[in-house]
């Protein structure tokens, strides 16, 4: 298996983006990473792309195709991928295999979405499923995580919410974030009521964007030079309906997080910088837990203490996760290698990590009745 | 890279089945597949499902981990799969990929799709482009084809039509296929026309169904015994929007005939039985010439002459095609390869090809302006 390494990487702000379409979004992205990689289209020898909406929303199917025509890119395998809010990095899983394995020298892999819709209308993922007909959606269902974890490990709300504070000083220094306000705890626990323990501002929003990265070998990522990151390890697991008891914890993640970690030779106390999906506040907490940031039921104290803050231990969502950065689905997964990127290479700016070389993405996605459906976690080190 | 090869094959009959649900149909391939392998659901190591209108027509996502959550596969990637038509058969790439480059040494790819609509609703594949929103669908671009082959070619409505002819009666002999009635000349040329020169009977229906096979590595195989058919060659190429002249052949089609059998070091004489995109009538034509099987030009006798015909040179479609067999989108390009392979293990009862020992599967998938977006070819050996 040879080595894979980023060699660039670009992104587009997220926000509402309602006059741009998946093709112009994707467009942008992918011509920034292929920018910074200074490789042509002509370059590019296998396409991925992550998009899990544009089917339902747009009417769009062939989106990648799309997206890579514009950019310049011809010929090349190009492969949709749809893996809900894991989509994005399930089409850079499938890139790092397709470099790795030997099939492609280099690879583009996007993430695309626009999610955001008319006020009172919901995103259809899971609808199919009879526990969503009946009502229970994804704040529903998170709520229910948070509630287990309160009583279970004494976690509070207060706790809860300082990952939304956290989040949005760090998406407050981010010039691709769509939530550039940093809120207070008062604001955050005062927001509305949207699933008790979480308000408003513990939800990520809806989002518009795409995010790219340039996948090569090691040959190529030597031409590219001292930029180039080296993906250590991508793991894809999958949970199942299996009726779970303890709600405090995904299978799936700790199986992803094990893999990672194996395949990468590295541990959680190797880990400078860490992206996770914060879709609702819990989340994170959760996250930190089972990728091994501190100990089963220890992500409430975690949080408290400013660890997992910019200048903490080991910074979590220092682009602002989903929470601030905001949430085009296909995109997110993407976005979180990008953000990674930049913190390995000191790009990131006001929100920059000081000396991480290590750093862990993790994300996951699908219908969210017992554990979740697709989850994946990438390390990537500046070696 | 290493050696891959199917193991087992399964499909559920192609038709209507209103009452049953994306993850019931894509079941009862899955476990058939299985059964075929002589393997339980924990001896596979990574699923691929392709599918390409669940999240427009079902409102479902993550339809691969639903299907393979019902048969029983846990923990392992599961990846979500789409190109439209080509959506079954880049799953089949990709699960190739997987096996080849050493990420899993087996591999469960199913395609699934219920694209049975009610009367008068359209498929929205392309629908976002702006020539599909001026009336260029489907069956208006490739009559465009058919009129430009029959200009340039003196190819004649009634060999075009003679697709149909000759695939109805395949599909007749089929316990699988959706259309189960020999067609005659003037049943097709009498048919109501659709778009100057394709009537009714040649363009195939919407259909329901689905179909899986099981790869794995030549040590799994051996198990497996003499029913193991190797896949010598697997290629996926993107075509353009880029206008051409010439609409009677594809490039990307041509690029991905070529690729593969390089890959499988053959070449046209030696494939003894052809499953193509038959759409429509006139894409068989197109495509038995460019995957060489006869001249540029050449199609239109080649069908006359009977040369495609069960009992001819080289059998193309004996499973009926699109045409007979049915078209559930996401499906279809899983289906030729269980076509493909149980015509080289001689299972094929009264559809069978006497001798062959290479088989050759193409479909093609996406939005219809300029090239085809997603085209694949894959090559089938019994050694």
């Amino acid at each position: 298996m040879r080595e894979v390494y980023v060699i660039g990487v670009g992104m587009t702000p997220f926000g509402k983006h309602p006059e741009r379409s998946l093709r112009d979004l994707g467009r942008e992205a992918c011509l920034a990473a292929l920018r910074d990689a200074g490789l042509g289209p002509a370059g590019i020898e296998g396409g991925y792309c992550g998009n899990a909406l544009g089917p339902a929303l747009q009417g769009e199917t062939g989106i990648g195709q799309s997206v890579l025509w514009e950019v310049g890119v011809r010929g090349v395998p190009v492969v949709n991928v749809e893996n809900a809010c894991a989509s994005g990095s399930t089409a850079l899983h499938e890139g790092f295999k397709a470099v790795a394995g030997g099939f492609s020298d280099t690879a583009l892999v996007v993430g695309v979405e626009k999610s955001v819709m008319p006020k009172g209308t919901m995103l259809n993922v899971g609808a199919a499923e009879l526990e969503v007909q009946l009502g229970d959606v994804f704040p529903g269902t998170f709520a229910l995580m948070a509630q287990q974890h309160m009583a279970r490990y004494g976690t509070t709300r207060e706790q809860i919410a300082r990952v939304a504070v956290k989040n949005s000083a760090h998406g407050a220094l981010n010039p691709y974030a769509q939530r550039r306000k940093a809120l207070t705890l008062p604001e955050v626990l005062g927001s509305p009521m949207i699933a008790d323990p979480l308000t408003l501002y513990s939800c990520c929003p809806n989002s518009d964007g795409a995010a790219a990265v340039v996948l090569a070998t090691g040959e190529r990522a030597r031409r590219a030079g001292a930029r180039a990151i080296r993906v250590a390890g991508s793991a894809l697991t999958t949970g199942t309906y299996d009726a779970r008891r303890d709600l405090t914890f995904w299978p799936s993640e700790i199986a992803a997080a094990r893999q990672a970690y194996a395949q990468a030779g590295l541990g959680p106390g190797d880990v400078g910088v860490v992206e996770v999906h914060d879709a609702f506040t819990i989340c994170e907490i959760v996250h930190c837990e089972s990728l091994g940031l501190c100990a089963a039921g220890a992500g409430g104290r975690l949080i408290e203490e400013g660890a997992t803050a910019l200048g903490g231990r080991v910074p979590v969502n220092p682009s602002g996760g989903l929470l601030a950065r905001g949430h085009p689905v296909g995109a997110s997964g993407v976005a979180q290698a990008v953000e990674i990127a930049w913190q390995l290479r000191g790009q990131a700016g006001d929100r920059q990590v000081q000396g991480a070389r290590v750093g862990l993405a993790q994300i996951m996605g699908g219908s969210q009745q017992g554990d979740a459906r697709a989850c994946t976690v990438h390390i990537l080190v500046r070696d």
